[in-house]
């Protein structure tokens, strides 16, 4: 734990799994933190850990104004728009950043209401099928990606040093829990997760109802190839449909593709000669390919952590800064900032 | 470890992940075993560990029979009827199990052999997605099904004393490894893994494939959710297809189920107004009701390990005990020998 904080005070809103493990991890490096949650509970229980939880939104909000707070968005995707509306009334000048699992849909929220040059979305990659405060916990983030986007900074002629230095906040607030920001536009990021976080979430979903039809012998013989693919099954089914509802458009894409190789390989099982050999020979391959970058770490012999994302050290404001995001975004790459 | 032996010697006939692995085991509880491998270099790893093992596949069969040993089939499918074929000649009276993950090809090809009055099939819900003498370990069972196939007492009239013993045997060697066994006829095992463990596998292949499509910044931002459904694509592809092909039929009709509930998810949500709703909430159900018994094991505060699979006891050859064994394979239960 530091004694001097290196952020500007967080106000968390929202203290669920991703909300309560930031504010967990900050306070434990000495940063100033509070936050809002709508429920009485939760806001007891996280004082009873010492943390500074209010139910009062509007009030949550004018302290994080007066104390020129980085407010973090960190509730479900259908209240956001709400968190929003009395971020404009009460905290009329806080840069603004969030941890929902979609992105343009909050960059077009946050769009409508003209507060573009004080956003700049994220998404920690990071989490498990439990949630609420209880099942927040120090140290969610160490080596996860956090997606950091820059939309706005690509689409305005010249951007804001306001903009640019919240950019560098976000990244540093990334970066002190122990995750690596990763720059991404909004589309390219909602196609991503598509892909690698709501279609699993869809196969977790749809393996489990097809497990259970095999009833209680099907239960006492399901092992870890099962459990793997259905472990994210055991998510509240509101947090699933927000995410999966919300990011409607890409996932149907990846849902078609993954269904078309499903089909082929059922084709090839259901033939005179089953085979599955296209199917495990490239699947296989895959395989290697997307453990390559997110294995070297876990594997690593060094005693410090590796990153296995390629690295890029950039200057948020400084010349050519958006062209080096868009240039380290097309590697799956991190940022550095100073 | 005990000083005197519980079971007649074990000779088991392969030793990658599973084969290793219950030698290890059984050699740990002061069993006497030694086995057999095609591979010059696995012996001589396996040798180097303590192991007993050779790579004279004649010779290790007639030292099985000059002790009366019980005979562990722990090859791939593809190499099974040549091993069969190797004991018909070499060890004519030892009783036979398998750990192999189809059981009707297995039963199919010892019937064809006229041996099935010596044969026990067997196949322990275990594993890793990394294959060889090189993964094997102590412990792997610990709390596992260890599938026993009956079909052979069900058919017959009167089932002889050599067989009852056979099965006893088998059932005391997978709790001595502390693994569960669990009864089930060959068919029934067959559609209940292609539920639980083939569909699994194939899902994992195919989110590797459409993961990967989407390049390096999927590979980045790839974590929980995708990595657990597609761990066990790792796995050798020879391995997959072994299990996979050899299970075809019952195969097929789990991927036309599951490819039957993907689709109308994704035709939920490319309605106007796209909706989870269905999927997620019966997803979550089924989900929990998976996790009952599998998953209370645990979570036990207690710290003896507590089974969350019905017991039944049952004495092979006693009065009644097939249908005890039917009886418990409907609630897919477990049973003690005595």
């Amino acid at each position: 734990m530091s004694d001097t904080p290196t952020l500007r005070p967080v106000c968390i809103i929202g203290n669920g799994l991703i909300g309560g493990s930031l504010m967990r991890d900050l306070a434990a490096h000495g940063e100033r933190v509070f936050g809002y949650t709508h429920s009485g509970a939760g806001a007891r229980k996280a004082a009873a850990d010492g943390f500074d939880v209010s139910t009062d939104l509007p009030g949550v909000l004018r302290r994080a104004e007066e104390v020129g707070a980085l407010i973090v968005i960190a509730v479900p995707f259908d209240v956001v728009a709400e968190v929003l509306d009395a971020i404009a009334a009460h905290a009329p000048t806080c840069g603004i950043t969030d941890v929902v699992s979609v992105k343009r849909p909050v960059h077009d929220l946050v769009a409508q209401r003209g507060m573009l040059e004080r956003y700049v979305g994220g998404h920690p990659m990071a989490g498990t099928e439990a949630s609420g405060w209880a099942a927040s916990q120090e140290g969610l983030f160490v080596g996860a990606a956090w997606v950091v986007t820059y939309d706005y900074a690509a689409e305005v002629e010249r951007v804001p040093a306001a903009w640019a230095d919240l950019f560098r906040e976000v990244c540093t607030m990334a970066a002190l829990v122990g995750a690596e920001s990763v720059p991404v536009s909004a589309v390219k990021h909602d196609e991503a997760v598509a892909r690698v976080s709501h279609l699993p979430h869809v196969i977790a979903e749809s393996l489990s109802i097809v497990g259970d039809r095999g009833r209680t012998l099907a239960q006492s013989l399901a092992a870890g190839s099962f459990k793997g693919a259905t472990r994210v099954a055991g998510t509240q089914p509101s947090l699933v449909r927000n995410m999966c509802e919300t990011n409607a458009e890409p996932l149907v894409g990846v849902l078609d593709e993954f269904i078309e190789v499903l089909q082929d390989a059922r084709d090839s099982l259901a033939a005179e000669h089953p085979s599955m050999e296209h199917l495990a020979e490239a699947g296989h391959r895959a395989h290697v390919r997307m453990s390559a970058r997110s294995g070297a770490r876990r594997e690593s012999v060094s005693p410090v952590a590796i990153s296995s994302r390629p690295v890029m050290r950039v200057h948020p404001g400084g010349p050519g800064w958006v062209q080096q995001l868009q240039q380290i975004e097309s590697l799956g790459g991190r940022v550095e900032v100073f």
